[in-house]
């Protein structure tokens, strides 16, 4: 009788932790969810110079992709070349979705040393830029 | 010794259960992250006629909200509107960026009814709409 309490009470104890263990982890995850959903969006739409040639183009990519590792206030980051067949582009081929937690940080990045570099590799073959920022709703 | 025994491969039994529960639940969460990492994002952005009163452009906002409820390959959507300091906006106002799994949903949502009847309560209020689509990279 002794055995069967102590081993009940164990195998208790240890559904207890289980489950106190799986409710931690869906909580940390729906934190992470809750932190993430906050977004201000800053979109960046190029299109580049006739002149321009592809490996100047790349350059440019290689450039913007290589900013979120040396501006931390970079939240999330993406980029892609236009595959629209609506022809509504207006000529942009290049979209860069650059995405901050606060007004503040997307003000620290504009000036940001790196930012500005890469718009110096930018601004040769730019034609011209299209730029929209919105909180993700 | 005997009771021993058994407490510890309840025990032993309990621990690997949680092991093999937490496993499950991270490998779960590595797979919905893999799942959304293949995204065609649609950048929908307008500008409106000058005509067009407050009450137009909410009743324009209202009905592009409602489409990923009445159209199933929608498999993201969000939205706002222009906050950008940097003046490139070529008086564009609203954003919307609606995020399909493939080009072929995407093919399936543009002469979609709703969405069609969407462009049908947007058209009167619309001076020009911007389109860029691209592979999330």
């Amino acid at each position: 009788m002794k055995f069967r309490r102590f081993e009940l009470r164990s195998l208790s104890l240890c559904l207890a932790l289980t489950f106190v263990g799986m409710l931690f982890m869906s909580s940390m995850s729906q934190a992470e969810e809750k932190e993430s959903t906050r977004k201000l969006r800053h979109l960046v739409v190029f299109k580049f110079k006739e002149s321009a040639k592809a490996e100047d183009i790349e350059k440019v990519e290689k450039a913007f992709i290589a900013l979120p590792k040396q501006i931390p206030v970079i939240k999330e980051f993406e980029w892609g070349t236009n595959n629209s067949p609506e022809m509504l582009d207006k000529g942009f081929t290049h979209c860069f979705l650059v995405t901050f937690a606060s007004e503040e940080d997307r003000a620290a990045y504009l000036p940001h040393p790196a930012h500005q570099k890469f718009v110096s590799v930018l601004r040769p073959h730019l034609d011209e830029a299209f730029v929209i920022d919105y909180w993700a709703d």
